[in-house]
């Protein structure tokens, strides 16, 4: 490595970590807000009686738990920063306002751990198992799997409202309150429609390079990026041309954030990243790694890939051929690169940024966090 | 009959027909404006590339086709007329208005046919049941069920946004649209945390008299009586004392349609109900028909009717069993007097709107329809 590109990569480094940090201030911030939260909910639970009463005090308790698991919040980070590059006022009611897409993706996990058929969430049980528990301790009727899965559809409908909710609520003005809300239900429409469009991709096992990228900006880049970044915006009145020049960093942003997401999916920690071992490779997830090393293995790593991807009963030492595979054939590198380019890409947006004279500090996180975001190993 | 017994009873069959007449008329409206909103959804269908346009374009036609199924939009009459006792303008944004809960029930009744586990629902394939069978003749991988439920989990989600965005993007002032919209996302929250009260009820089995009216106030006369009554009335601007007025007719008048609804579904005729046969027998639904049978019925009969209720594969024959025993022991006349007598008690806040010189159509719609929901067969 030259002189110079240990320069530029210790600059990039030094720019994720920063970015890094700023996360962590931010986890700790909206972490106390939400805590405070989940308590009022607790305390005013809903009920005409008090044995229902005490079953919402039990929900509530649960949706707090699941959602105090570690977590990123970059979505909520996105929501603030969003405001902050406008405006540099209300601080309480801003981290409010950001709890809202927090809700919204806890909800989002609980209806996709049903789908994924996923056991832990974050090294906990999911929402259908939780509840599958109780049902097994009380000895209720029936089947206990399907009673923790209606609990977990019925919850994750509670705590997508109740996120809506949140930002109907929050102290800012009316009409730019109303604006976000639809701008929150129209993204999340699309959310819907792209998780339609990810589990018919899975179930029909085919896909090609070009529908990992749609799939990618359909549902992650949109949701977890543009989503966030536009409700701060509209939050602090922002313009139709101040949006458009965040999607052009949201988009690309939110693809190296899927790569990645895929990458650790494959080899990430299990412990690290919160979920199931093997998830991704079980279910049969549609990623570039393994669209790609179908398409570049040799016949017997083709053959032996199609037996172990969506398998069901998978092995340690199955997957383990599998992660070879997708190495071996220059899959992995692949992805990790393309990856980076769609950050660098995500980055071409900061001098517009810079230009436009929003704020120093907003803008610095979203430069470092999109290179910190294909760094990570959680 | 004495005489006056006869007038009596005439006149209110004829306020429930002009009720029925009133709800047939708006009937017509709304689906006229739901069909053009449902092809401009399939026209504008959400996708980054054809293939996800083609996935969105054949969700949005299953939510048309589900959601235009017969029913009898009583939710989206209330809105309407929630509305109306108030203010006599702006007919098409009114109508339009009136489809969110519309939208929003066609996304909780997917929702709900997952966890009752109905294959029918209005005499066509529920949601779950028609993509396991797409799943089934494209041949996909793994379980066609599974992906079925996936994809009545996820539509249902877009559904459930889908209505909240009528309400928040339709042409009323912005401050009433948000009032209007917070409560709408305020009820569902509640609703979802009723649906989940209800499952548990059930998984666990044992309930009393009480829990049945808690469990009806809590879910239908809140979800279906008195959100839509308020989300009407504050789009126009109606105050605080006055959705207490509404409340005071929305409560009783919901418990009582759900008793009746109850019974329909223990006696109704499928083909006119559109609900699978015995479909609440088979989950062991908990209603005021079987619970006050059980208390009051012989030995014998609270012996037969528990080996039956909740029995999953339940005949023909057992469910006629049932039926006679709910009959025999009184229990049928019982809900059937307590479902009039909570009409009744509607119809007592009905002097409270005349003194407030509201609308006299609107109140008299609100008059027969309280008496209609208790006549009905369908």
């Amino acid at each position: 490595m030259s002189t110079i590109e240990q320069v530029v990569n210790k600059t990039k480094s030094e720019k994720a970590l920063r970015a890094k940090e700023t996360l962590i201030n931010f986890v700790t911030k909206i972490e106390k807000e939400l805590e405070s939260y989940f308590d009022a909910e607790i305390k005013n639970s809903f009920g005409v009686s008090k044995k229902e009463r005490d079953l919402s005090i039990h929900v509530w308790k649960h949706i707090k738990e699941h959602n105090l698991r570690p977590a990123k919040r970059i979505r909520g980070s996105f929501v603030y920063y969003g405001y902050r590059l406008f405006k540099n006022d209300k601080e309480e009611d801003l981290l409010k306002a950001s709890m809202c897409i927090e809700l919204v993706h806890t909800a989002l996990l609980m209806h996709d751990d049903f789908m994924d058929q996923d056991d832990t969430r974050r090294g906990k049980p999911t929402t259908h198992e939780y509840y599958k528990k109780i049902h097994q301790d009380r000895k209720y009727r029936f089947a206990p799997l399907h009673y923790g899965e209606s609990m977990a559809l019925n919850i994750g409908d509670v705590a997508l409202l109740a996120g809506h909710q949140i930002l109907g609520e929050v102290n800012f003005p009316e009409n730019r309150k109303l604006a976000a809300l639809n701008r929150l239900l129209q993204g999340l429409v699309n959310t819907g429609l792209g998780q339609a469009f990810d589990v018919t991709l899975e179930a029909g096992g085919q896909a090609q390079e070009k529908d990992i990228f749609d799939l990618h900006l359909a549902k992650t880049a949109i949701y977890t990026y543009e989503n966030p970044l536009h409700i701060g915006a509209i939050l602090s009145g922002a313009s139709g041309n101040d949006l458009k020049i965040l999607t052009k960093y949201a988009i690309p942003g939110g693809i190296a954030f899927q790569l990645q997401d895929d990458i650790l999916g494959l080899y990430g920690d299990p412990v690290k990243t919160g979920k199931p071992a093997h998830s991704d490779l079980r279910q049969g997830k549609m990623t570039l790694l393994i669209i790609k090393a179908l398409k570049n293995g040799s016949p017997a790593q083709v053959k032996r890939l199609k037996e172990i991807w969506g398998k069901r009963d998978l092995t340690e030492s199955e997957a383990g051929e599998a992660r070879k595979i997708v190495k071996d054939t220059g899959s992995l590198d692949y992805s990790r690169d393309i990856s980076r380019s769609w950050a660098r890409r995500a980055q071409k947006a900061i001098p517009d940024m810079l230009k436009k004279g929003w704020n120093k500090e907003a803008i610095n996180y979203l430069d470092g966090v999109a290179q910190y975001m294909v760094e990570r190993d959680v």
